[in-house]
């Protein structure tokens, strides 16, 4: 029988490891480092907790729970007895038949879950990381997997201080700078885009049809925009006036003061607030000096539309040649709508969010992880028989307790073939006690890359050798 | 709408993961220490790899996922089509229509599967742990839960040295040394107990009823013992002939010479290497002398019965009075037939398993985690407002620089608010810049417990202080 993983999934080896978790732990102390707190939760909901949280598509997208035992026989029993083959199409409702239990989606839902359930314990604002894994029912492609890990940030608090949006992206510069990884930020706002709508008289049931085509014109460009916006009944001009503009972005100042007495005109008092609170969050972090990252207003930005509220920004990386990579390793928003959906009235949530993978192959591509040599074995002991590794254990020993690993090779095969096993599993060192080494009280070292051996009476001496390497 | 969690799972708050974390990176170091290489596999497997691995019983109790889109739809369709009412009852092969994938229920069989999609790269003997949360759907109870996350470290080797029994057991000596937590190993060989089968004449169709009732001896007496065995028709006289040799089961020797004998007699060879395969491992464990561990031969402990083929042990706590807990923290043992289950011939592999809750839990009885205390915040800085705030920005990056966590309170609410919000998340020290201390070019900092406040001029002077804390 040949053996496969499910589709989309994976194992992680050693040597994926060591840099997955290179990443993972830069992330986490910066997240400490900034006074955030460690959550985690289950890894699966009621499945009544994620209902109607993530629009019709992501709802598709949720892993389900199969019942067991008696409530998947009484689960089963009333399908049989209640459904025929014509009622098959309507599947979110048929799955309450089978499932009411499904996996983490994201991170951010089960985050507000637990501040509802625990409201009186928690102290607002309420600042938690969160690093799980997530998983979403989506066709596997490449970058894109049903399992991955995820690396959130959130503050949930009772008022909105910009001071928050600063943090985070601030947040977004400790962390690129200690990856050695460059990145841009683009930043906008939801109600700029909202006001956009009405400056440029497109259609109110147009407005989410317009901000996604909106969104594509940095990875499209400019005319397959054009194309899109017209074939769902934007009108040309609309389409003109919008793209004049879009020409000017590099010009913060101009668009800003131009889109305000945009807003003062029409009368649009949230678009007015939107501009100037996130020309305050520009200026202030231009103003206390980034280390790695480069921040941008991005006015054809749209990201989450339906969850973010306030205002968002994405994390795009930049290579060696100075060129943008045409994906996103991260991004964040303001969300006030969720909380309310949980109940929760009058909180605002903010969070950022990283996606470990895309980082991973990001910085694989860069080259920036030469640095994380690992030994998981600094040494192996080669085995002649019973009573030399009886005798050998106790140096063993010794040297894990002095931090330094180490292992016996189990049988006392060959030495070479133990040579093998070293060399094979990158072990640097082998240390060779024989019967003459126990009568001598010597303990022979080789290095088996240079093949130099040495012989040490004191273990002090040796631990300093083997420190030095 | 109230919400829940469901049945058996946890979320983990801070405090909780403080110290699970303080439990997991103590095994993870001494896992390293002794040369395992770290491993994870992806969270749900194909349900064919994991059939017809863990028993009936424990199939049932694995977690299946729902099809979803269009596979749904065409099982749903297939169900109706099939199935009627009385065809419920067999639940097992009626999920095949609404599942083909499942959740880890263990971390064994995806190592085993792991090695087997990727025997070419491997190098053997294989040592690897793997730390990785498990789910199981079983009746929720105290300290056992739905989703429990295990700790595992494997040899897996083409020949069998007893030396992998050995490390692996001192390699628990290592980790309850340094959580600080007395523990006894009990061990046994799976081949000692069929061998007791044999000498004390009972039923070869009774020997997995037997193995069963023994292993309860310890956890619910002699008396209790006899009335189930006597229950499934084991005769009194083995039953008492086994009870004398219980009774003397401390004097190693005594038994091990006994059992000898008697294998030598009824000329079972494979009892006879048994006794002397745990007599090697017991003695040289004795031997490599022991830092913080018991050992004992236990002749009544069984477990996995259907899945170990050689020595298994389990670990049980003691606490501060001397005292055993009354249930295990972690066992292992050596499975052959689990690798030949996925077509590996002449691999064998040795299993060391720690379940982190009981650890915790025991952990806590014990008063075990009285040193672990963290900051997630060193410091709130007040929040006078805008200009204040910014001019004290510069601060606080470079005390995140210097690896000191900090956070700026978001809004200029009333001083006494902020300093309550440090006091509720046990923040050590407050830094308050207001306009006095911008123009004298002073840090003021506040001991928020001895109420002391300090006046710095000098970055440095104040890196000192905080770093006294």
């Amino acid at each position: 029988m040949k053996y496969f993983l499910p589709k989309g999934t994976r194992d992680f080896s050693t040597n994926e490891l060591i840099k997955r978790n290179f990443i993972i732990k830069i992330i986490q102390k910066n997240f400490k480092l900034f006074g955030f707190y460690p959550l985690e939760t289950s890894s699966f909901e009621k499945k009544s907790t994620l209902d109607g949280k993530y629009g019709e598509e992501g709802e598709s997208l949720i892993f389900k729970l199969l019942h067991s035992g008696d409530t998947l026989k009484k689960g089963l029993s009333n399908f049989l007895n209640k459904i025929n083959n014509d009622k098959i199409k309507n599947l979110s409702l048929l799955t309450n038949f089978f499932s009411n239990k499904a996996l983490r989606y994201d991170l951010t839902v089960p985050l507000v879950r637990y501040i509802v359930m625990n409201k009186n314990k928690i102290i607002f604002p309420f600042r938690r990381y969160q690093m799980q894994p997530v998983w979403r029912a989506e066709n596997p492609q490449k970058g894109r997997f049903r399992e991955f890990f995820q690396c959130d940030a959130d503050i949930i608090s009772s008022f909105i201080s910009l001071w928050d949006e600063i943090e985070l992206i601030k947040l977004c510069d400790f962390i690129f700078n200690e990856l050695n990884l460059p990145v841009i930020i683009y930043i906008n706002h939801i109600e700029i885009l909202k006001g956009l709508v009405k400056i440029y008289g497109i259609k109110e049931s147009l407005w989410k049809d317009f901000i996604i085509s909106l969104d594509k014109w940095k990875k499209i460009g400019k005319n397959l925009v054009k194309k899109e916006m017209l074939q769902k009944g934007i009108s040309i001009t609309s389409f003109e006036r919008i793209s004049d503009l879009l020409e000017k972005e590099k010009n913060f100042l101009e668009i800003k003061n131009f889109l305000t007495s945009k807003f003062k005109s029409i009368k649009n008092k949230i678009g007015e607030k939107s501009i100037k609170d996130l020309s305050i969050v520009y200026e202030t972090i231009k103003n206390i000096s980034l280390k790695k990252i480069k921040i941008e207003w991005s006015l054809s930005l749209a990201r989450g539309i339906n969850y973010y509220t306030g205002i968002i920004w994405e994390i795009v990386p930049i290579n060696n040649k100075n060129t943008k990579y045409s994906y996103s390793i991260g991004g964040g928003g303001r969300y006030s709508r969720l909380t309310k959906l949980f109940g929760m009235e009058n909180i605002s949530g903010l969070g950022l969010s990283f996606g470990l993978d895309r980082i991973y192959l990001t910085m694989e591509k860069e080259n920036l992880f030469k640095n994380s040599i690992f030994f998981p074995s600094k040494i192996l002991f080669i085995n002649f028989g019973y009573e030399e590794s009886l005798y050998t254990y106790k140096l063993m020993n010794i040297l894990r307790e002095k931090g330094i690993s180490n292992q016996l090779y189990p049988n006392n095969i060959k030495i070479h073939k133990q040579f093998k096993y070293a060399n094979d599993n990158k072990i640097p060192f082998a240390i060779i006690i024989g019967k003459n080494e126990i009568i001598n009280n010597k303990i022979k070292i080789k290095n088996l890359k240079t093949r130099i051996e040495k012989e040490y009476n004191d273990i002090n001496d040796l631990i300093k050798y083997i420190n030095m390497y």
